[in-house]
């Protein structure tokens, strides 16, 4: 086990209707006039922002409203945060959607506080100076973990960069989770928010770290938890118990709890961020795609003994059932068919992506240095993963 | 799953050397006049008090100590503590020990801004109103969690009671968590400490709550890492791997990660708390014992699920090899015998504890109520366990 640093600040208020105490949150974390942000227009659907305006208007809190962040966020987006921030003062950012919200609005957080262009984050050009606006969440969607960690993944349309930007200081200070505010989520975005949390673990948990026995163990109940209910959420997208419990699995997912004392990896992310940058595909689908590709690049003698770990402590396969390499392979196979299973592509072709831009997006992934840790990649390492996934 | 708030907010500094930036965690604190708080004395042997002290005179910290805190606290220290912080004016209280110091100064923090008895919080006749004093911790035995957590247990000589005081502003501030400090507690201490952790995770694990699916194979993780490693620090006492793991389990097991969404039993601790108020038994000892006992009379139609789950995910008992309830016996058996391997205690009588006094403690078990939930135990049923136990 590696030293660490745990700060878990964010709270998080989860069940059925939790959201009714919004005022009192806003309140302890100073939020006076607020930004409300959201997405597509999902929340007008199933009756969140109704509520939310409710309690903030019943409340007497001031707010300005920011609809439309897209799936893959903009920064064009971030930038019109700051600009309604600064044009009203606002002091507060309250984000209602899935991960893609909260990122957007955690560049605004950053972004309100800096003279320059808040892309300069993601750019590695501008450090954080200043503290971010406090940011509290509406959660509607079991993905990405950013309701309680510090990371933003932004994309620029005009240079078809997607980045992220991490800093301990962008944790949310709270998070509603509503497991019946999931319950509408359609069936592509359920699954690719599955395959996004599955893939948060493996990021963490295929470490070059030896030792973290714990850790393991963790990270395998998370993927347990989200392997048995994940067939429950599709057939039943009411089911309080699932939606309950994937909610809670993403969260976990990524809260840092599964990576303390532990060098992870993050190169299948990495990745796929040059891809969805390029064709604007969702980002779980993309993953879907690429881990299998990954794990099988991966895998060799010196990775095995973990790949044998997964396949037995997550997977049940019989250790008697094969040499260690068959074995390795049919737990890859199960990765894939699992999220073929929640009808999640299994190639990039199913999105038309082609051979023509995979170097230019191989180069792309490793700008900022070779990939990864468990094992490590160059260009052309990733440029195989990405002619493997077509 | 049941509704739940999230609320981590101690600071862990988890590693070897971790201590090195102690001044810096107590002035982010607000600390300037530290009481140092510690117990027998072992901190001396070890060099931790040496690194303490250095480290605070270094940095110009002022502080006064109070030692020779009792395993099992009394009262008398949280008043002598009190004493103290007032006379010195301190705001700051640094507890270097395990379970009985940070307990002993959660009741100081509390009744520094009290003018009353401490002990009133334990007795449910005071509620805490002020803000308890900050409190930092260096952690040298991984057991109660209490580095972490809202609780503290304290006992009175005079009346032979033991009792529980929970608030959320308890929480200590920062915890240094260093694996070597535990090398050198001994074997017993070590052992009885491993008793306690796996406790922790029984009064979490056996639950009334259904639908927990991922909590209980978290608790499951927590579990296999403290029964794979316990041999290993058994044989190896400066095995850091096997430290580090225990070490982080203890803080998980009870930091309420484990408890969100549930309802917990308690039942066990509190049965334990009479035992060891009348007769100063170590807490983890006395678990050893009764823990097996209560599994027994808990064990029913209604109770046996749980006990096949604990059966087949942590002691990998084949599923085949009997009947269920002969499962679950086996089960229990194998606790047992877990803890005996530990060299721990497996009846009362090896403490010389009679059944002279068995009515009594039940008596006192049930003073505040009935107890526990995954099965609720009346004063007959404390008896019956109890003697179960002798």
């Amino acid at each position: 086990m590696l030293n660490f640093t745990m700060s878990l600040p964010t709270e998080v208020y989860f069940g059925q209707d939790m959201i009714a105490d919004l005022k009192d949150h806003i309140k302890k974390f100073k939020g006076t006039r607020v930004l409300l942000a959201y997405g597509g227009g999902s929340i007008k659907k199933n009756g969140v922002y109704d509520k939310i305006v409710t309690l903030l208007n019943e409340n007497g809190i001031f707010f300005k409203e920011l609809a439309g962040i897209k799936p893959n966020p903009r920064i064009s987006s971030v930038r019109e945060g700051v600009k309604i921030i600064r044009e009203n003062r606002l002091d507060f950012i309250l984000a209602a959607g899935g991960g893609s919200v909260i990122d957007a609005c955690k560049g605004m957080a950053a972004g309100a506080g800096y003279e320059g262009d808040p892309w300069d984050f993601y750019l590695h050009k501008a450090k954080l100076q200043a503290e971010p606006l406090p940011i509290g969440v509406i959660l509607t969607l079991a993905a990405t973990g950013s309701e309680t960690n510090w990371g933003s993944v932004v994309s620029d349309d005009e240079t078809e960069r997607k980045l992220p930007f991490r800093h301990e200081s962008l944790r949310p200070k709270f998070a509603v989770l509503d497991p019946v505010y999931t319950y509408s989520v359609p069936a592509y975005h359920t699954a690719a928010g599955i395959v996004d949390i599955m893939a948060h673990v493996f990021e963490q948990y295929f470490s070059p770290t030896k030792s973290t026995y714990l850790s393991d163990r963790l990270a395998e109940a998370v993927m347990k938890a989200v392997i048995h209910y994940a067939p429950v959420v599709m057939e039943q997208p009411d089911n309080y118990e699932a939606r309950a419990n994937i909610l809670w699995a993403g969260t976990l997912a990524l809260n840092q709890i599964l990576t303390y004392g532990k060098v992870t990896d993050w190169a299948t992310h990495m990745i796929e961020h040059e891809v969805s940058a390029i064709y604007d595909i969702s980002h779980g689908a993309g993953l879907a795609v690429l881990f299998p590709s990954w794990m099988k690049f991966v895998l060799n003698d010196d990775t095995l003994p973990k790949f044998l770990e997964f396949s037995k402590n997550v997977w049940n396969i019989d250790p008697e059932s094969g040499n260690d390499f068959e074995l390795a392979m049919e737990t890859i196979q199960r990765t894939s068919d699992f999220f073929k299973s929640l009808n999640m592509p299994s190639t990039l072709s199913e999105f038309n992506i082609d051979d023509s831009r995979l170097d230019e997006m191989a180069e792309k992934a490793v700008a900022f240095g070779d990939l990864g840790s468990f094992a490590k990649l160059g260009k052309d390492n990733v440029l195989e993963i990405l002619r493997m996934s077509l």
